[in-house]
């Protein structure tokens, strides 16, 4: 099972819009996840020193190809519908990959 | 299974240590985590906007009782030599709880 870990920064004026989208995530779009392999999957939030806040997403994924699993995701109506009320709500890191909206962390240890 | 996620700063001058260390934790260190009920612990790494490094922890907890597990992990001999290396690497968030190394992030939502 692979791990992945995200991150990503929170609009100070969508804070609270995003705590009550995520407070009742759509069951569509709990199941379109699970429908493309990703299993475990949490966000966690936190102020950060430099006075944002910033999300963190882990997830592990149970399929055989992420690529496509992640452009099915992408598909979804209900995804589809679900990001155009959280993007707005977030604030993607500058320097992330230009294929990327939440940024890539790197695992530095992991222990069963 | 209860989850958890964390976060703290790792000083610039000590990131490559950190990696290295975390590069071959001592296997009495994980032996430890596991016989204190830490299950699926992962840390990541990420430099944030604010130019610092921060690293987020994640694990479930299989146990009954948390904090008498805590107690035991931190009395673990091989454990406190572990943090005598790393705790020097990190830089903790000035607005963490008091008992607290790591801060605590909040889960904002999650799906199996």
């Amino acid at each position: 099972m692979k791990r992945f870990g995200y991150t990503i920064g929170v609009r100070e004026d969508k804070l609270d819009e995003y705590r009550q989208l995520h407070a009742e995530v759509w069951p569509a779009v709990n199941a379109a996840m699970t429908a493309c392999n990703l299993r475990n999957f949490t966000i966690f939030l936190r102020r950060f020193p430099d006075g944002k806040h910033y999300l963190f997403m882990y997830y592990e994924y149970a399929g055989d190809d992420y690529a496509a699993d992640m452009r099915r995701l992408a598909a979804d109506r209900d995804i589809q519908e679900w990001w155009k009320l959280t993007d707005p709500c977030q604030e993607p890191l500058t320097d992330r990959d230009p294929s990327e909206w939440w940024a890539t962390m790197s695992e530095v240890c992991h222990n069963d």
